[in-house]
């Protein structure tokens, strides 16, 4: 599971990389079989849509359900973000986010790396982000938009924006995205579900709502390095991981066959990773 | 200006035709530059997006504005319309929507009979839709989205939504748009700047906000057959207009040289088209 030279060099040019049809139908079925448990529960990991009772993002779900927790194992995606950060890599942060049909509402321009460091302090952008698509990804069901290329000016000034979702965000001005977007356009990778795509941690992104009758469920991982790991324990441990463990790869079959993983969360979420630990004024 | 009877078909069919560059660019350059001064007018026909402030749709621009009026009587519409419904037609309803770079708000399914009918006891579904994009039309700035063929089924059942937008809309609910999307699928044309789409009036369509750097400002003028004009004036005149006047058309060249045109609201919307003029319970 080697990155090629030609990989390398795109993923430096425009911060992304898209496997389309990566994992294959049986393994994706088993993924998308597990969702509907997980969105059903009501805990504090499960962040709602502002309309509708819908599950916007499902955080932490490899804590406690064996399919996901078997998932981050998986040598298809651990061994290139090795390879991309020169480094063993843990799990920063893992969600499901829903963008339901009908109710799956916009994330607005953002980089990821820009609230590692703000709010975990994590000191470099050496972390990077895992999208799986379980369901397929078209035009109208709100696809994940990239500027390429934005990647390569570092972290970008932000604004916190607590109201225009349910999910609080540091957001990019308007001026910035023009320019951004002037020099780099927007894509947004389309493909079925088992699709992939790999993108640096200050790459710009965003998606749209989703007013198609057709879900948009993709699993995002965030592996960072491991000699990278986050200072800060601001926000809460479900959101940004405290346990540096670095990954080992299962076998490539992870998903197909049972391996015996640790599941720490299975009992419910520890008090104390429910909040922050260190709150700044 | 006629339609041709594969043109007279599709349309049938598929509810819609879409005519890329239709206008030139130097009529669309024309339109577009008399924007920015309709939409910095602070008046009752401007109604702004729920964030910023920002002109989510202008009504009854040509009522006075000489470049606006002049293009409601263009024969590149008129008669393709008068073709298609039978009969003379009026000015039902003028908007120029903004579907503004950012900040443009999506609009949720719905059929434009639905409100014609509910509101303005328009007695049949004998109108239809033209929009011009004046704005290049891609897959990220909130293209208009169709469900091909729905307008066969007639007024389709709808609520109405007070909460969702800066403007109220009859929607319609979720299981009936999974089984029109299940029959015709969505479709969404783009094209450049002066493009135009002809639509019937129980089509049903949408369109997810503008999350990107690009404009997306379009005239909406909504054409009824002169024998079918409302009944009742529930709305405000400037929203479903109470003038009943058959359409002339000018000659072709109408945006581009002047010629003499009405402007009846151009000292200011009298105070009665401001309300409605039937309050019904």
């Amino acid at each position: 599971m080697k990155l090629t030279s030609e990989q390398l060099k795109r993923f430096d040019e425009q911060g992304y990389l898209f496997f389309p049809n990566y994992f294959s139908a049986e393994e994706t079925a088993i993924l998308k079989a597990s969702v509907p448990e997980v969105f059903a529960q009501r805990r504090e990991e499960n962040v709602r849509e502002k309309t509708g009772d819908v599950v916007r993002t499902a955080f932490a779900v490899h804590t406690y359900h064996p399919v996901f927790e078997a998932l981050i194992h998986h040598p298809r995606f651990v061994e290139p973000a090795e390879q991309l950060l020169k480094d063993k890599t843990y799990i920063h942060q893992f969600k499901i986010n829903g963008k339901a049909a009908f109710d799956g509402d916009v994330w607005q321009w953002h980089q990821d790396y820009g609230t590692w460091r703000a709010d975990d302090d994590m000191p470099e952008a050496r972390a990077m982000n895992v999208a799986i698509f379980l369901d397929d990804v078209n035009e109208f069901n709100g696809p994940l938009m990239f500027i390429p290329g934005s990647h390569t000016l570092g972290v970008l000034d932000a604004e916190h924006d607590t109201s225009t979702t349910s999910y609080p965000l540091w957001v990019i001005n308007h001026t910035t995205i023009r320019k951004l977007v002037d020099r780099g356009g927007i894509v947004a990778p389309k493909g079925p579900a088992g699709s992939m795509i790999l993108f640096h941690g200050c790459l710009v992104h965003a998606s749209t709502s989703n007013l198609s009758p057709w879900d948009r469920v993709s699993v995002y991982l965030s592996l960072c390095a491991v000699s990278n790991h986050i200072r800060r324990f601001k926000r809460p441990g479900y959101i940004a991981h405290r346990d540096f463990t670095p990954i080992e790869c299962l076998p490539d079959d992870c998903l197909l066959r049972h391996y015996d993983v640790a599941l720490p969360w299975k009992n419910g979420t520890p008090a104390g990773e429910l909040q922050g630990a260190l709150q700044v004024a």
